[in-house]
């Protein structure tokens, strides 16, 4: 009867696309069961792949009506399990979607469809002397319609913020086909609710992002990096308030590494370690400016006080752009190492920076109580409060549910970039309220009542577990 | 009946509020009846003054329970009729709500409470030798909540963004009393939905700002203006271009005004004029940076290019704190010199740069064919396409749907910043497609099912006009 029922579905789908629009059986491929996570999904019941926003109207219309649950797939670089289909569900990626325009210089802005990676938007950025704000490492594959509705981060956002302060618009479509037609741009537009925003960061729940308008920026002149160590974490965020206040305007990212992660990357990535072993954390900071030697010697002014001052214990500062992205090797270097040490439970909390050092000691003492042989990594985004603590363990559940708690009596946050998806939604509720639940519950049954656009992601159930 | 509603009404809340929560008859005062603008409103049947978001909770719990329609009211600013009672309506005020937090120098953020005034944040910021990124005429008057709910802008948007782009958090209070709590101001979260959006730029239709925590950045060093005379409004429009490409980094106000607008405001100030009348634009434009004799360098090296190249007429640079203040006396004296000429239509329409000149000449063919009496004065935030269009006549109903016209066929906004409140309901078919504004309906609805928050404000009456 689900195979009766999915025949016609597809029957009434087929017309509506080319023929390279449906994809069943073998043809939808094996990479479609899963995102970037090591939890295995299952293989969707088809593959739809429309041209546009009009045929994703279609789709999503027709499925509103048959109540026919739809997963939406962007570059499958997620790791919350938003994209990885659950039973019955039909997939729906947004890889035809690849236009870009021309960069638009008087406005400095760019038009990107859905299926566009990250690292297309930088280039034509580049080439056009500006410079998009959003950097990360799945750069090559993450897409812009994936990224907007995560609201992804990465390193540059203490500069350049959040992927939705870059939405200058949105071309999307509802649960129930409708297309919002956000692209004007306008830098100040009061003119009726700025629909954007239910697409961004709803994760595929509210509805789908098909192009978007980007906002880019003049173009750094400046790139200089320093890697430093320190001897504790609460030193970093004490450099970190120091360079604020001196170079504020200039700073572009703050990033650290726990003593095993840097030696690890290090090791892992066959690299000649810029500064030894066996300190306590490492930073790795860097500055975009748009006057070279002015900028540059600022950095080091301000580098050069806290060295002097004993803050901080060792530094090596890039001086040529092959020295600043050697660096940044060490950095971007992190995730093969650690995949590289076996299964892992990834976790993406935000910390206000008053609380990370009690937040770290809490969770590695609720972590040990749980599996004391567990191996711990962080690092992460201190600049804002971002960390990425990956933990290998026999008991990934309970160590989950361990360092969210320990994330949220810190006044933290679950999630900070990676979104909530299948994979934390049962932990919701220990950074939001039950009202606050309640009204995103609304705002899906308003927008999508047929519950059909990626179902049971973000928001818990009714019945889920609450504290 | 009416009478007997309302008595019931109140005597539901006068317990929930102190004494001085309430007030009723000629307590109420004749100021309460209007916002900014000249139209006149009627007397609110009463004025609450919660003095917490639980108080404004019960408020609105009551009123929902029992349909009782509210009018929002915070420093009734506010230019399109949002705060402006209507038949029927209790206010309720957010004057008691004056809460302002030390600034928090770590997060580069402060708290303020909905009733607090932008010039009291603007005050603390810079004590802290930190910076707010809005500023508009009315900062003494016009409050955090009202400014959240209406998404002001004003002069700095092209350096700072809209006042979307300050919020880091927000409490606040839904129709039915739900009180949302999204006040952690983690630079990165996305756990769940982003519930701070339900509340800016919505004009108070979907929800309440009790309390904000604002994004501070460090604070200027160097303040830098010029006045600058042009030949037409295209060769500012490329004057803005090349400045962008020149010194984006530094660049922080770019205001237009038309000869009538500068000389009228020159004169009604009896202040000398930096240039003389008779140029066909003046534009005034400032920088912010924290090296003053290497940005002020670039800024007049950029500007001397723009002379010698026969760009820019004539420029008067100002070299003092006092003569920076001096020129933007020049623009900040535009209300007092309109106001003066006697009552007048105020547009506020945001176009895309391309096409600001033709729409120019468009919008004056069009007002001159309804009245070719009419006086029209031009000026405003050129830097990001904003401009306010004010018209003397005898035909305001006439002459603003032909202005909006033109702006929405420039491929505008019929409101950059001043929003839609109850005056621009009927023209925002123009802007809007019927899908958003349904789109809108929907939200209204899932959030306000009773209709009593602000009810006849932003979206139009499915009955309305529609072209």
């Amino acid at each position: 009867m689900d195979s009766d029922r999915i025949a016609s579905f597809i029957a009434c789908i087929r017309p509506l696309l080319d023929r390279n629009g449906v994809l069943e059986g073998d043809a939808v491929g094996p990479a479609r069961d899963r995102d970037a996570t090591e939890v295995p999904g299952t293989r969707p019941l088809a593959l739809l792949r429309p041209r546009n926003a009009a045929e994703l109207s279609s789709i999503l219309s027709v499925a509103s009506q048959t109540r026919q649950s739809i997963v939406i797939q962007g570059g499958r670089t997620g790791l919350a399990g938003g994209a990885r289909p659950r039973e019955g569900e039909v997939a729906v990626s947004l890889e035809r979607l690849r236009a870009l325009s021309l960069v638009d210089e008087a406005n400095a802005t760019i038009d990107a469809e859905a299926g566009v990676p990250l690292e297309l938007v930088q280039k034509a950025a580049r080439e056009a002397n500006l410079y998009f704000g959003i950097d990360l490492g799945a750069r090559g594959t993450a897409t812009v319609g994936g990224m907007i509705s995560t609201n992804a981060g990465g390193i540059r956002v203490l500069r350049h913020g959040m992927f939705r302060d870059q939405v200058a618009g949105i071309e999307g479509v509802l649960a129930d086909g409708t297309v919002v037609d956000s692209l004007r741009g306008l830098p100040k537009d009061n003119a009726g609710y700025d629909l954007r925003q239910l697409f961004i960061g709803t994760e595929g729940t509210l509805g789908v992002v098909t192009k978007a308008k980007l906002r880019l920026s003049p173009a750094p002149v400046t790139e200089s990096a320093a890697l430093l160590s320190l001897g504790s974490v609460a030193d970093a965020i004490t450099l970190l308030a120091f360079l604020r206040t001196r170079i504020g305007d200039l700073l572009a990212a703050f990033e650290m590494m726990l003593p095993n992660v840097y030696e690890g990357s290090v090791a892992h990535g066959g690299l000649q370690p810029p500064l030894p072993f066996g300190a306590a954390i490492y930073v790795l900071t860097d500055i975009q400016g748009r006057m070279p030697e002015a900028d540059t010697a600022r950095f080091h002014a301000a580098l050069a006080e806290t060295i002097e001052g004993g803050l901080v214990q060792d530094a090596v500062l890039s001086s040529s752009g092959r020295e600043f992205h050697g660096l940044w090797a060490i950095r971007e270097g992190i995730n093969d190492y650690i995949f590289a040490q076996g299964e892992a439970c990834g976790l993406d909390v935000g910390v206000p920076l008053a609380g990370i050092s009690s937040f770290l000691s809490d969770a590695e003492r609720r972590v040990c109580a749980i599996d004391d042989r567990a191996r711990v990594f962080v690092f992460g985004h201190l600049g804002d409060g971002n960390l990425h603590y990956i933990v290998q363990t026999d008991n990934a559940d309970a160590v989950t549910g361990a360092v969210l708690e320990a994330a949220a009596k810190a006044g933290g946050t679950i999630s900070a970039e990676h979104g909530i998806g299948q994979d934390k939604r049962e932990w919701l509720h220990l950074c939001r309220s039950e009202a606050d639940i309640a009204i995103m519950r609304r705002l899906k049954r308003a927008l999508d009542p047929a519950g059909i656009l990626n179902p049971e992601r973000v928001i818990p159930n009714s019945t889920a577990h609450t504290q």
